[in-house]
């Protein structure tokens, strides 16, 4: 059982070989995070546990019924987490970042009544309707995030001054939810903190901890949970809410699968609701699992790999990013997955990638399947990274596939509902622990390191009074190249399990090993080959390739891919672009160039991609509707463009330009 | 000026010559209209103008705020308006349906408040709340229909004994709407009474009809109607919704361009909301510019040509359905145009594609342009035309271009919100209206006919003295030689306009014509050659052929029309199927036979399509997400299916089956 919260204290970024991993950890270190704390202050965030008054809370909401700024709890707890990760593990002191930690930790004690109740809006703005809405007002959201703030705190500070109030108000919850007669039945409408209690549990051995977890889970979505009734139903009756009111975001009254509480988990068929919601839900379902190995929880794993399949396979788009829905940020229809707003959806929230990543890297632990890792590894690259800036201070939300005039392809400086950028900063800050894995066994002085994702890094394991060291050297995604050294082995029997992904077209390794034979993605060194070959070499050819989704999207399209980068066009270097590439016709028979793009326009020495000679459009004016013949349908016009050139997703604005952006280019006939 | 529920009486179908129009209206005067008023009867719509209460008034609105039983007045006034079209021109006596429809007038009569008020709901249910709430509750839409049905009804019967109540009624709604400080400034939420209130003039010439429909038109999305406010808003509030109550069909509080009264219908750019609301309000913006040509309405008429171009370029199905959103019955993104409500949408509600007709009719009456015949004709003949059984006894709603397993292509034998059924029954009743207009001069002794649509049918104008009569003889759709004959012209100087439709690929005349030239689709008969030549052909080869919608729709599909009837797959001939045809690819370079159905199976003598050797299958199960290779993502099965069976989709479900149907293919690379 193992957390990579946790886990990536074992993980450094030696800056003798910087990676893009590290390099982008070093943008948040050197400026995200001080910016994200300016702007914590600037918006009152940072003061709001002092509980005064701020005038925004008066402010009407933009999504009825939730007060724009009830997710402030959330956005400095993630920030606070974010911080601790890094304090903990980048070199250097941090002053101003440390001294608003330790500021934040009084003002959130200070915050606390005397029942242990910790919320910002519900002790300032309302303090009557506590426990009132599960279902929309994130109550139980928020505490979740000041947990996983705690836990990271309380690891850096090796204090429970953030611990202590967090452990007094789960004592709270734990006599509030629960099936006793005088309990409520309920769960929060936005699961989080489902995962912060399991990890908490992880923690305490505190049982309370896990049976609360438990609870929220298992009770999510009882059709006869409170008086024989879904307790949202009784839950919003019991607070006047009227027969014809219903958020904007529920599809109608009791669509309850907008929060995945439309049944029980384990009858669950599809991948439903916000995908968010769904990514943490199924994050503390894959961890309930892993807990209670020993007892039946075969309906849930089952459950986990259903949806899973269902989102990887019908609802997920080609960058790693989920949810075609804007109206509630999340799932459509299997494979519904346009590409951007003008054509009928394209969401892919940044957190949902996120929350993509951290479901997978469970599920590898319960399953070492590379097609997990692939999921990870893709969406990391892309529906992550995508999200902020090469400076690291403009962050998204949506990461459509293709721009619009409505929905340009610009970052933003901050959000009203600002889950997204911190959540970026704390998976920088903890993403070592995404990289591999490992089991150590340390009655046979054995140990197991499962390496998930290649970078520049050093991983280094006790067993025993052993210190086992595996250090990788790679500028990957940009080169496939990976040199490996082990050390400290020789007390220790160590095995290797190395991930081959899925979109390789071939790998070699060497020395060469006996058996080339890959597992379900991992190839396995074993450790008598490794005792006599501590230092080798993988070599996995990053080649352009085009890559295409699912013909039942209707998505006829091409995107470039070089391993597991998604690339895309911008009208900084296709100048000509004025349709944001929508009438854009690509030939994929075409040879794709790579060409060496400048570190300093990107924050990142990249590889571009270019296509000469390939492209054409659609001749639109020559169409009529609603139909014509087949030839008028197919009529092209020859192109201006020689030449078309691709830049990686995930570095998409950061040069200028007018915002015309797209991933998935129309295939040419 | 001339409205084709008035000039239909000019035309009658000689059953020496029966045609696909004539069959269909046989099968309604046959079957439909008796069949119709028993469903009415056993509902309690017959009786429901006897004002007793019924059970059904009790139940909860399937949509709230809309009572289930709100539109039964105008299913009423639909079906009588249609059995008086019938009544006027089919030859024989129909005691049942005569002796109906004036107990239904009695009732109608007799239904009738003190100050003029007529309406079920607002008398029986909810006496106190008339009028206060236009926006969702279709008591103007009620009186519309029950205008139209009177102006029907006098015409047949010579009375007034329908005219009269509606008369008063109009008096009373002339009283309570206008823009006097004492009147609502109010407009009915879904149109129907303009286009009504201006026939109603036609007739009356009274000035208080064309200055009510007028004020409903132009105060349409008036932003400060009543009070400097929308009056739907004003009027939400004097009714006390709460601020977030809003019916699911309205996507948001104030969303009003679900009732095209989001703006001024003058400053409207694009075609939005219910379809049917849309297409009522621009046929009655048609018949204003019309009755007020002499006047300014510059304007107005622009938007026609703008809202039109809009949808018809970018918001309609091949089929000529429009409407590609269920959740408010109406139009989705420009190019939104998924083929089934499994891949993201497809309404093409009968009654829209009826308005359609409606308003292209009214617009080749501004401006005589085969474009809009056309899309009259593709109406007709398939978005129309799909929505009736073969024996007339069973109907649609929604009209998709592919069947899923949750909708089938099935029809049904009424429906709770029965606006389709007796609206198909009123339209074949007046079709005749629909094949040609005609211009006389009767001081010139002249007259100029156009002809729209091809059938076996017979126009019969005065002039003075003087019968003019034009027959056309021709089993279109299926045949494309028309044998036309003048008679009556030796003192009256005749012009004929023929339509040459736009999807034609080549034409022939004889004896042939000095100029062949045809303008904006239509060519000229000179009055002094058809005095030479009254006895003439006109041949238009109909030869199947593959179309295609826009490339924008992202609907890589090809379809198969044959003169204006599209056709589609059905299970019934190609039992293979599992999947409604959506792994189906078909290779459009193939040649496509055709074979003549037997009459018996879907009650006309039709002619199918078939294609051989030419369709293959995705290979579903080699295709992996988010995104695999491009050769993956088409790689290809062979089929079993060596044959494909195509069917006009008018004929649809006529012959059993399992409901799979499919108008576009995929098409094969
Ligand atoms: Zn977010
Ligand atoms: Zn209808």
């Amino acid at each position: 059982m193992s957390y990579p919260q946790i886990t990536f204290i074992h993980t450094s970024f030696p800056s003798s070989s910087p990676s893009f991993i590290s390099r982008r950890r070093g943008v948040v270190y050197a400026n995200t995070l001080l910016y994200q704390l300016n702007v914590l202050k600037e918006t009152g965030r940072y003061d709001a546990f002092k509980l005064k008054w701020h005038d925004s809370y008066s402010d009407k909401p933009n999504v009825w019924p939730v007060p724009n700024h009830l997710f402030w709890d959330s956005d400095v707890a993630k920030w606070l987490e974010g911080a601790c990760y890094f304090l903990m593990t980048e070199e250097g002191e941090n002053e101003e970042i440390d001294g608003a930690v330790k500021e934040l930790v009084q003002m959130i004690r200070g915050a606390q009544g005397e029942d242990g109740y910790l919320n910002i809006h519900f002790t300032v703005v309302e303090p009557a309707k506590r426990f009132t809405n599960l279902r929309d007002l994130h109550e139980l959201y928020n505490a979740g995030h000041l947990i996983e703030a705690a836990l990271a705190h309380s690891r850096h500070y090796q204090n429970d001054l953030l611990m202590e109030p967090l452990v007094k108000y789960v004592d709270l919850l734990y006599e509030t939810f629960g099936p006793g007669p005088a309990q409520k039945h309920g769960y929060p409408g936005h699961p989080e903190i489902e995962l912060a209690l399991l990890r908490l549990y992880e923690k305490t051995g505190n049982p309370k901890h896990l049976s609360l977890a438990q609870y929220f889970i298992t009770e999510r979505g009882n059709p006869t949970g409170q008086y024989g009734r879904h307790y949202y139903d009784v839950e919003a009756e019991a607070r006047g809410e009227g027969e014809h009111q219903v958020p904007a975001y529920m599809e109608s009254k009791g669509a309850y699968w907008y929060h995945q509480a439309h049944k029980p988990i384990i009858e669950q068929e599809t991948i439903e609701g916000h995908s968010v919601r769904a990514m943490y839900l199924l994050t503390a379902v894959a961890d309930l699992v892993r807990v209670e190995s020993k007892t039946d929880r075969d309906s849930y794993r089952k459950a986990l790999q259903r949806l899973w399949s269902n989102m990887v396979d019908k609802k997920m788009y080609l960058t790693g990013g989920i949810g075609a829905m804007g109206q509630w940020e999340g799932f459509g229809l299997d494979y519904f997955l346009p590409s951007g707003s003008d054509e009928g959806g394209c969401y892919a929230e940044t957190c949902a990638a996120i929350g993509v990543m951290m479901l997978a890297e469970r599920l590898l632990q319960i399953d070492l399947d590379g097609k997990f890792a692939d999921i990870m590894e893709l969406c990391f690259y892309n529906a992550v990274m995508t999200g902020m800036s090469a400076k690291g201070t403009q962050f998204t939300y949506v990461n459509q596939l293709a721009s619009s005039d409505k929905h340009l392809s610009q970052r933003a400086k901050w959000f009203t509902c600002a889950c997204c950028p911190p959540n970026v900063t704390r998976l920088l800050g903890y993403i070592g622990g995404y990289l591999w894995s490992f089991d150590t066994d340390e009655q046979k002085k054995s140990v197991l390191v499962k390496v998930h994702m290649y970078s520049s890094a050093q991983l280094s394991i006790s067993v025993g009074k052993d210190t086992v060291e595996l250090e990788q050297k790679s500028n990957w995604p940009w080169n496939g190249k990976i040199e490996l050294t082990l050390r400290g082995i020789s007390e220790v029997a160590t095995t290797i399990k190395l991930r081959i992904p899925g979109w390789a077209e071939g790998w070699e390794i060497s020395p060469s090993l006996p058996s080339k034979h890959v597992e379900k993605g991992y190839l396995t060194l074993p450790a008598d080959w490794l005792k006599h070959n501590p230092k080798f070499e993988l070599n996995i050819p990053l080649k352009p390739r085009f890559v295409s989704p699912h013909p039942y999207t209707n998505q006829d399209i091409v995107a470039l891919a070089r391993g597991p980068l998604i690339y895309c066009v911008e009208d900084f270097d296709n100048s000509w672009v004025d349709d944001h590439f929508k009438s854009l016709l690509l030939d994929p028979t075409a040879a794709i160039e790579e060409k060496e793009g400048a570190a300093d326009e990107v924050g990142e020495p990249y590889i571009g991609l270019t296509i000469r000679n390939a492209a054409s459009f659609i001749d639109v004016d020559k169409s009529h509707a609603p139909h014509m013949s087949l030839k008028s349908a197919t009529q092209e016009k020859a192109s201006g463009a020689d030449e078309l050139h691709f830049i990686p997703y995930a570095l998409r604005d950061n040069r200028g330009g007018k915002g015309h952006m797209r991933v998935g280019i129309r295939r040419k006939r």
